[in-house]
């Protein structure tokens, strides 16, 4: 599977009717605290909140009549899950997200009201992609998986080439660009589109305090799962392992890995409400939170962070401003 | 003095290097429960957090070399502040700001931060215009006007130029276009633009309950004041009456005025940061209000509403969401 700046190109096509280019945005008076320039490309302004809906819609477009005709199934604990619903529904086709039972009750019903038919899972007791399989089997449907496909990666890739192009009409050469990092799809997107069209600049996945398997499986030259037991409040971004896909991708172009604490993406949370007046989630506060917390040094440089979404649990988000 | 689409096409050119371009955004969701579709220009993400920065760029690169030098003064109790500071030094002179020394802590602080030299003054013994003269007169110092200036209208008309330009790139002709008031100059410079681009398009001031100083005067044909003793979280956009300049604009162009409470206010601040993610200060979200308390028909129709800034104070921001 080898998916280049073309797979991205295309996807940028597909996705420009329907989708936001959100704004590469900075702010002065941060820029001086920092002694650089910070840009943040503002992603909880796409559609449905987060930039999973770039990835959703390139994959949805790409499938065929009879694909479409059978219906979809996605699994996901909210922003991948609003995607695909909305997605859906821009296609002409219907979704079944797969969802855990105690998912933040707001995300279920967004969901919902995307038109999406949403089945609950007991997380606990229950494996989520057997959920799927048992369901998408019985009714014939069509999976989207959240990172582990080649036209999610390029559809998440639009991000990474939109911020290479802003950045250069801003006439800015980017040091560097951090991306949250989850399975790895985004990151593995943006790395082809930065490595194409901005080769000189570093890309860096960034992840929570024990759920870095990137950034461990980065060092240790392969994939290498999480150790269990931790916990984070960056619930959009916690998963067990790299994937398949995406880890070949990211070991090949990436700088390396950065890790932060809950604590420092609820600072970043304040910051970007507070600099920005934008509502970031924790998961997609990592990238801006390792640049505030000093996990990269900004001194003379410049570096873009993308905030991945802005659907935030309200306790939360007050607790961070 | 007459300001055309010209004067505003200048301005464009003008701020453009400086200021975002701040995207048009919708939510499915919400137009799905509105019956037809709104869109919200998300001008809190400006630099400086409010539309103010194009007025103030607009103004300070149209002076000469020697007005420059002798350096400039505003007064304002936060937004025109932090602009007309930041802009000061972007066209290397330098900034007085007269401030009410009961304004927000955080307003002042930035306002400093950006570069201005503040003054402070008593709002309740003291008249801001003849602290202003006085300083100005003793230093000789230009004074920057919040919106009876031509510089300034075409200015801020730059963002009602983006919304009808956002609007044509999307293939939409806009049924109306709501302006948050105070002064009558992001109003006027927005009405003249639609009014050239998109003639079909019905132009509303909004203002709060007890402040609609132009929705009154638009009524009576004349400028009338405001009854005194009226109050508003509104704190950005609470003046007494229309400005000479902006008024006969506002009174040849616009369709007419509406009026908001301040809870409806509160409510579309609530809507802005859940379907938005976006920050919107009180002042800036009564156009958005208007649309959600039904004081204009959406149904079936095409809306566009400025939210015109984000510098909200946190407890009224917490009281909001």
């Amino acid at each position: 599977m080898n998916i280049n700046i073309n797979d991205i190109y295309a996807a940028q096509a597909t996705i420009s009717p329907y989708a936001v280019k959100t704004p590469l945005l900075e702010s002065p008076l941060l820029n001086k605290r920092l002694g650089g320039r910070l840009l943040i490309k503002a992603e909880p302004l796409q559609i449905t909140g987060s930039f999973k809906l770039r990835g959703a819609i390139n994959r949805i477009a790409n499938l065929n009549q009879d694909e479409k005709a059978k219906g979809i199934i996605a699994y996901s604990s909210g922003n991948h899950a609003q995607a695909v619903a909305y997605a859906a529904g821009l296609f002409g086709t219907s979704a079944v997200i797969v969802m855990p039972k105690d998912a933040p009750k707001v995300k279920i019903e967004k969901t919902k009201a995307y038109g999406g038919e949403v089945v609950l899972y007991d997380r606990y007791t229950e494996d989520r992609t057997k959920v799927c399989a048992r369901i998408s089997e019985k009714r014939g449907l069509i999976l989207i998986p959240p990172f582990d496909d080649a036209y999610v990666i390029a559809g998440q890739g639009t991000l990474g080439l939109e911020v290479a192009e802003q950045a250069e009409g801003m006439g800015l050469q980017l040091d560097a660009f951090l991306v949250c990092c989850s399975g790895g799809g985004l990151t593995a997107g943006c790395a082809i589109a930065l490595n194409s069209k901005s080769p000189s600049t570093a890309v860096y996945a960034v992840e929570p305090i024990g759920f870095d398997d990137t950034n461990r499986s980065l060092i240790a030259g392969k994939i290498v799962e999480n150790v269990a037991g931790a916990n984070s409040i960056c619930d959009a971004i916690l998963v067990n392992r790299p994937g398949e896909l995406t880890f070949p991708i990211n070991k090949k172009l990436l700088k390396g890995g950065l890790v932060v604490s809950d604590d420092e993406a609820l600072n970043a949370i304040a910051v970007a409400h507070d600099e920005f007046k934008l509502t970031v989630e924790p998961g997609g506060a990592v990238a801006l939170a390792a640049v505030l917390s000093g996990k990269i040094d900004i001194k003379g440089k410049i570096i873009a962070v993308v905030c991945t979404g802005g659907n935030v649990d309200q306790d939360i988000f007050r607790k961070a401003i």
